[in-house]
């Protein structure tokens, strides 16, 4: 399996060559993932070790599912995999950013919509309400029920 | 301050308009920064519920500083504001999305670089190699040690 290098100073971490992530308590880096064409920010996840590595080495995102505490090959169900274009490392390395371009539907958020981010936040309305978000995306690109039938919705209270 | 609505259902989460967050177990979620103009992830930072309610509140990102353990408002120290442009939360409402502008030199990274993300990692190597990383940024847009001075590294290894 792809090795990663042991951190052992700042400047290792920050300005050098070597891919040296940390994982937190529970072995776990984040990951965002844009869409290499718009910029989009499709989905926020995780990754363990294994995970990492296979994106490395396969160019195909896989994550790991805090709800199912599993391996998860995005797409595996769906068939919306993620092709990764670019993949970048932040400066202390605690964060991973993934470019994809994904397969079918193009969607990427279980609920069916393209990005996970489907709803805004209004900003500076009165300091003591209650902010309404809005719907951005307007239309589901997949049916959840049928793609994903009676599997465990993986959103938790 | 800013309230936020109870988490009552998988439905009112997913598909409601209602802001209801979800806090780790340290009080935290995490936050996605990209640049408003280039769609580039600029960082990843995390905020408590006084660092999100002061963002909705003011429209200028504010963290949670996890190595301070302090709110932050960001370009407090350096001048480089981020005004939110727009702001997005997930399908579950465990991230939180702000497409930014960033005043002065734009910069949005303690070691001086315009994005966190300033290092790629190559795809498709060799299983059992370490993953060399390649510098995309190759010119800082202010000096570290000229803006920040003596405070601590908040790199942590």
């Amino acid at each position: 399996m792809t090795s990663f290098a042991r951190r052992v100073s700042v400047e290792q971490v920050e300005e050098g060559t070597e891919l040296a992530p940390k994982f937190d308590a529970d072995g776990l880096i984040a990951c965002v993932t844009t869409d290499a064409g718009t910029g989009d920010v499709l989905m926020v996840g995780y990754m363990n070790a294994e995970a990492l590595a296979r994106t490395i080495e396969t160019g195909e995102a896989h994550y790991w599912s805090r709800s199912r505490r599993a391996l998860w090959r995005k797409g595996a169900t769906s068939g919306l995999v993620q092709r990764v274009v670019e993949m970048r490392i932040d400066d202390d390395q605690d964060a991973v950013w993934l470019k994809v371009e994904v397969a079918g539907s193009g969607a990427s958020c279980h609920v069916g919509y393209r990005s996970c981010f489907y709803r805004s936040v209004p900003l500076g309305g009165p300091p003591d309400a209650t902010p309404s978000l809005r719907f951005e995306e307007h239309e589901k690109r997949f049916d959840p029920k049928a793609v994903y039938g009676d599997a465990p919705n993986p959103t938790q209270l």
